[in-house]
């Protein structure tokens, strides 16, 4: 019969709990031990080690880099940021707290405030480690600027209803690099944890919590080129080790709507091991079916001029709206069969069409469903319902010509009647358009990293940041470039004081 | 500080395992332990006894019933029962097979397959403990018969697109008794235990789950009036204690949707013990964010002529749909403001609003929002946008007028142009209307009722049926009345005979 905890297809084979008493022997003892090297995982061994704690950290791949190392590059920050004075946005930390409450409907009450509180200490935490931002403004709508400059709109901000409930400021914060620039961040975190006497450790799959006679987490074990190797943390254990896109059998249990058509994206040891750990020891795993998942039909951004219907010719949500939220809108839709409908004054080819650097497939492209010289020609070339995306066209122009959109309150600098023959269907159906995803659900944690049980209760010893955790971005719907890179870095730094300045009662 | 799994607020202190070489002493000792006594763990203690097993059910309450006793009493079954065919109901279980995959993006094939396989034999065992059914057909579009009618549509499955996916055929089969009536089915099964020589300790929560050296489950232990307990089950444990709508915890950490104007809709002792001692050996727990909610707007059936809108003027469902699939379409619309349109010609007051026999609140009302001569006005005494309504109703219209809904293909047995003004729109927003909900989510599990890790190892000697297990029933979109209690009892029993032979290898 098989065993719990092992695996069948490369996954992690998450093994029970190991008792103190039961280790072999110690392969080493540190105070602060910390699991995956990526963006949570070197600002919670930086910080910790800055406290003045021994620090190992224990990573599966053969270098430091993570997830983080691969992104965008984009932190979210905000509250007057050098960056939004230089630029003459203005920004406060009660208008981010604001955005990030709104942002979802389950956010953490608690996170949302510290993070916006110290997002501008925090920027400024990062440049002085060495990451670079310049003090400039990409203007256009894009989902990653293709320069090295620094500020972004990367979110819903300026989108409707979001623009009512908070002031809006743009706070994506790129790393100054050519288009992706997360391995800046990482080259410099990395550059700092060298510096410090950090203990690291490549090539070893960490796959079992270790725990004293009163539950409390005291180490971890795992496997380095074949042989087990035990760690004692006598402070206790951060586990920063991303989340788990790439496990096939987490995403088929807990998103089974990423389990088909879908690009994983991330780094290929974001296989839900830390989150597994965590819940070996009572641990609660929360939102493991929530997502990020981008449509880049955009840029250019001229393309927002268009209007997207569902396989019902209705619109479904504001056109203007950050990628991700579009994304997950069109996943809900009927079929998830989605268009996008373009008149000749706004066509162009998407640019993901030429040039997806961080694509792991070339052959991406979004294509066309139709043509024809009237909306009339193109719904019946869709094949949809009789009228249904004429009505809805002819109720948006009529909107669109006097500046308003009442359905979805697109904003009036996105909306101009589309008029002009010919017409165009960019087909955005699942299958179709490529989407790009990855996990956001993980451990509940405090703002502390502590990880909490089902009712609350801290799991003494464990701590946790990055996607191993829930942390600010928790649904597709509210999220922002640099979301995920700002939370994990600022949270593991939150993880690796607290850990430091642990009470070992 | 506090220590992980203890409690704050009268729910569940789950506690990690305990090594069967630290049990005190034992409290008693069995081969089967069944935690929990309402419908799957009733059917489990009876095929594990009938099977030769020695049987001891532990159960929280002063005793049995469960949740299935405080249910309407509806089994879902199908595949050509001696029902449907005394009412001239042709069905097969291929066609229920198909239904069932049809009826989530993310069903369990094994399981459906043996349910649909099995149904009617289910049917006749139910029969043969002596739940008792008539052979009767209730014709009317209801949530719940009021007279003691067996079979009624209860599901999607006359619904598009279900209607075209899977021959439709009423699969809800009530127990004999005037509105609800799962107590009968209960009272039945109870006396069958009661027959055998199982045994029954009551007023006991199960905190812990006991393992063996090889972190095979060997037990339970709990408390009872104060005391602690520990009960050896030498073939295995089967956790059927029921779902978690009632641990407030629980519902925040994972069903978000659930937290405020929900009427939960369970027994106090839903507070997913059960679920988290599954966990806390390694077990997986899936789909917690999943729920039933029902938004029961009809009967009378007349309503359904109605049309549904959202605070933008659109429709969004076929409102011949299944209560639940509306109460979740609802709650998916914008700020969740939903509104029922109906002209003069169907206007009825939802029968909730006089008579409501399970709810636990009295003052529970479907309520006017507004009135108006025109739909015009009412769009206006709305708030909606402007040209909204009347743009979908005249849409509609029209299509009714020729027996048709292209955008959403309600049945044309319901579809007739809303144009006898008066008009009025009840308001079925959340927080204004009824909504009851429990959850769905549970543990992984073969179709023997054996808990699975995230990988798909076997957690062994551990079971799970009913809500603690993620069974048939996955989704809110594609409920039937009757999934769950045909669930239950079915995977209960499955789960019984396979602990009966299990190998111990």
């Amino acid at each position: 019969m098989d065993s719990a905890f092992e695996s069948r297809g490369g996954m992690p084979k998450i093994k029970r709990p190991l008792r103190e008493a039961d280790v072999p022997s110690w392969t080493g003892r540190t105070e602060v031990l910390v699991v995956g090297y990526g963006g949570a995982g070197s600002c919670a061994a930086l910080e910790a080690a800055r406290a003045g704690a021994a620090v190992t950290i224990v990573e599966a791949a053969s270098g430091g880099g993570g997830t983080t190392a691969l992104c965008g590059g984009h932190v979210y920050c905000g509250g007057g940021t050098p960056v939004q004075q230089a630029c003459d946005f203005r920004d406060t930390a009660e208008d981010m707290y604001r955005f990030l409450m709104a942002s979802t409907p389950f956010q953490d009450e608690a996170k949302a405030r510290l993070y916006s509180e110290q997002s501008v200490d925090h920027f400024a935490w990062l440049e002085a480690q060495g990451v670079p931002f310049k003090r400039s403004y990409y203007p256009a709508r894009h989902s990653l600027q293709p320069d090295d400059s620094c500020l972004i709109w990367t979110g819903n901000e300026k989108v409707w209803p979001w623009s009512e409930m908070a002031r809006p400021a743009p706070r994506g914060h790129k790393a100054a690099g050519e288009a992706e620039a997360g391995h800046l961040i990482m080259k410099a975190l990395m550059a700092q944890v060298d510096r410090l006497p950090i203990e690291k450790v490549f090539d070893t799959s960490v796959d079992q919590l270790i725990v004293d006679r009163r539950e409390r987490v005291v180490g971890v074990a795992g496997s380095r080129f074949g042989e087990r190797v035990h760690f004692r943390a006598e402070r206790g254990v951060i586990l920063s080790a991303g989340g788990f896109i790439m496990n096939h059998q987490m995403v088929a249990n807990h998103v089974p709507d990423l389990a088909r058509d879908i690009i994983d994206h991330g780094s290929p040891h974001d296989d839900g091991s830390g989150i597994q750990l965590g819940l070996s020891v009572g641990g609660a795993a929360i939102h493991l079916s929530e997502y990020f998942i981008t449509l880049p039909f955009y840029p250019p951004e001229e393309l927002t001029f268009g209007v997207l219907v569902n396989h019902r010719g209705q619109r479904f949500v504001n056109e203007d709206s950050y990628h991700a939220r579009i994304g997950q809108a069109a996943l809900r839709q009927p079929d998830q069969r989605v268009y996008l409908i373009v008149d000749d004054s706004c066509f162009h080819y998407p640019d993901i069409n030429q040039f997806v650097p961080e694509m792991p497939r070339t052959d991406l492209a979004i294509e066309i469903s139709a043509t024809a010289s009237s909306i009339k020609g193109l719904e019946s070339a869709l094949g949809l319902p009789a009228n249904s995306l004429e009505t809805s066209l002819s109720s948006y122009n009529e909107g669109a010509a006097r500046g308003e959109d009442p359905l979805f309150h697109k904003h009036a600098d996105w909306l101009r009647p589309l008029d002009r023959a010919p017409y165009a269907a960019f087909d955005l159906s699942l299958g179709r358009a490529p989407y790009l995803a990855f996990t956001l659900g993980g451990l509940r944690t405090r703002a502390s990293g502590e990880v909490l049980a089902e009712d609350g209760a801290v799991v003494a010893g464990l701590y946790a940041a990055g996607r191993n955790s829930c942390g600010l971005p928790r649904n597709c719907d509210g999220y922002a470039s640099g979301l995920s890179v700002g939370d994990a870095t600022f949270f593991g730094r939150m993880a690796g004081r607290a850990v430091a300045a642990a009470d070992l009662g």
